[in-house]
């Protein structure tokens, strides 16, 4: 089981990488059948399971939306192998720059790698930001 | 499936149920066989399913530590049937207020009642408040 510490460490590395769109970094963090729902609910092709389809999700979307994270409060671990992180993604939706409040869910295997990513966040809570706030 | 507007009312009002220590209040939100994790991973006690367990859970809880919450952004929904809360909770733990960062997320069955609530959240996060902050 990892601990809090791991586990913080992990989700911070995780934001770093998302914030370089550093998708092989992002990959380190995973274990080989990692399952990834981001959003959670979302439409198909937003849950993929293992390591290929994880790296070409990722892929692609770093190359559509060059997503930017920023958190928005202390991760909260766990005496389990869980923890919750907020934080406001600013992304390109739509040819629009917008921001979305996530948070994201993560499991991890008793090495500190993330088995289970689920972002809940909703596509009707992306707000616009307007010419200069970006 | 509850809308993203019934899972956010459902929250809002779970939390000032807290905030007022209102165990019936909480129980009217659940479903039967409600599986309550508080916190998730914590130890033995602290994972109880169905109404009788959760209601006791919940009196000795409010009873011994007089939770008061307090939102620290926005609840965040999905188009599945699960959502994501942030918050700060104020609480008596052996005598002394302290406040913990909590992420509660939860899980609705297709009429918006609560089947699955999770809260995340470490012990060794909990900070003891100095006199006069309270």
């Amino acid at each position: 089981m990892p601990t809090a510490d791991e586990m913080r460490a992990a989700l911070r590395r995780y934001l770093a990488c998302v914030a370089s769109n550093d998708v092989d970094g992002v990959l380190e963090l995973f274990t080989d059948d990692v399952s990834v729902e981001d959003p959670v609910g979302g439409p198909p092709g937003t849950h993929v399971v293992g390591r290929e389809a994880v790296d070409r999700f990722f892929r692609k979307g770093f190359e559509r939306s060059r997503p930017s994270p920023r958190p928005t409060g202390p991760i909260r671990t766990t005496s389990g192998n869980e923890a919750a992180m907020p934080f406001v993604l600013r992304l390109e939706l739509a040819g629009q720059l917008q921001e979305i409040d996530v948070i994201d869910v993560v499991r991890f295997d008793d090495e500190g790698r993330i088995r289970s990513l689920r972002a809940f966040w909703h596509f009707e809570d992306a707000r616009p930001l307007a010419k200069g706030e970006g």
